[in-house]
């Protein structure tokens, strides 16, 4: 299937549109977000392939995704443990981690350590809004994540990638390639690049919406707030 | 399975610290409990059975729970009709009002006339906190609910229900018995009395929290945010 993608500057604008005249609280769109990055972990890596999840978050959407993940996954049955190391004094995140370390989920600071005792990994480090350059501490993290056998499943973009053009040619993420990636809402351009197994989630698009912005809604199949939209990477930017 | 029941006032209690030290958000908790109902309806009434959905809400919360569940069963492929006459300025009803009326879900103001044109319907006209007589225009509406044939999934107790002793002796209520009832959380006591088929729903319940209300957290299965509890109505107040 292919689904047509959207900017970083109209999701953006999207995002605003849904929290201003489509009456959306953040906390709304971040928990089914969040709920859908769950559901695709689950559908990538169940249980039977291991309990340890590692959710690396960033400082800002991106990371409150993974911490609303994290949460889900516990009470799917998963161990979840969270690297967040940059955490922000936003209401909003406070209040998720609150409700992480309420499940006694455990935080680490050494990403690095904790990479050595998982199963899966959620890197929800930077999203659709990242553009410049990985600050400390995040360039090792992402070299670690581009060296590791262990799979990854990205939330909106591998870490580093930039929205538009997709993979860097340089810097820690040159060579990065997460074994999936879920797309909220819709794909971003950088897409293109993917190869692996690509989701999209967020089942919540209108139709007005979906055609003011130019984008498909998914059909989505049964309860499912996540939908498998097939392996990318067969070439020449065709999605 | 015997899940332990939670009082009205310690079920007020629990949402209380959900929202306090727990950190969430009532946006938050309100739609993590209309999507449950909205699988709740999935599973007993799947989309081959008819897409029609009449969704019948109050002015508090269980209204609001209703207005998230209509959302999540048009994403599902459903056809909802909200019948919604005590309509609050409650910011986050209203807010849930929109969302709907972006989907282009229809309200109705005429109960009588959308009940013989719908295929389910979901009673989420009070709910944990009802207690004393049903006010205008409800008396009406609950009595058609008693009557209708089409069936009934009620939001945390059958509506004019007392929440501990059950179904009325008299009045609109009195003989209404839905074929199925979602309990948010945990059940309410009224589930002794309850014949039909019974959801529990609420997959966010923190183990701590289930101790020391002395509730019993309930075993979902992969995915999903309701779990069958079994038929209940074996007689002689047996949970």
């Amino acid at each position: 299937m292919a689904l047509r993608t959207i900017s970083a500057k109209s999701a953006a604008a999207l995002d605003q549109e849904l929290m201003s005249t489509g009456a959306f609280s953040i906390d709304q769109l971040m928990e089914l977000a969040g709920l859908s990055v769950s559901q695709a972990l689950f559908k990538l890596q169940p249980l039977s392939k291991g309990k340890r999840v590692l959710v690396a978050c960033g400082p800002g959407n991106n990371g409150g995704d993974g911490l609303v993940a994290a949460r889900h996954l516990f009470h799917y049955g998963y161990q979840p443990t969270i690297y967040y190391p940059k955490q922000s004094k936003n209401e909003l995140y406070q209040r998720l981690s609150t409700q992480v370390r309420d499940l006694k989920i455990p935080f680490t600071e050494d990403f690095h350590q904790a990479l050595s005792s998982t199963d899966h990994i959620i890197d929800a480090i930077f999203g659709f809004s990242f553009s410049g350059e990985v600050r400390e501490p995040f360039p090792s993290v992402i070299e670690a994540l581009r060296d590791t056998k262990i799979p990854i499943l990205a939330v909106d973009a591998p870490s580093s990638w930039n929205i538009e053009s997709g993979p860097p040619s340089s810097g820690p993420g040159a060579g990065f390639m997460p074994e999936a990636l879920i797309s909220l809402t819709a794909p971003k351009p950088l897409v293109k690049w993917f190869k692996g197994r690509h989701f999209v989630g967020g089942r919540f698009l209108s139709p007005a919406i979906a055609d003011k912005y130019g984008l498909d809604v998914p059909k989505y199949e049964g309860l499912d707030q996540v939908l498998e939209v097939g392996v990318e990477g067969d070439g020449e930017g065709k999605l």
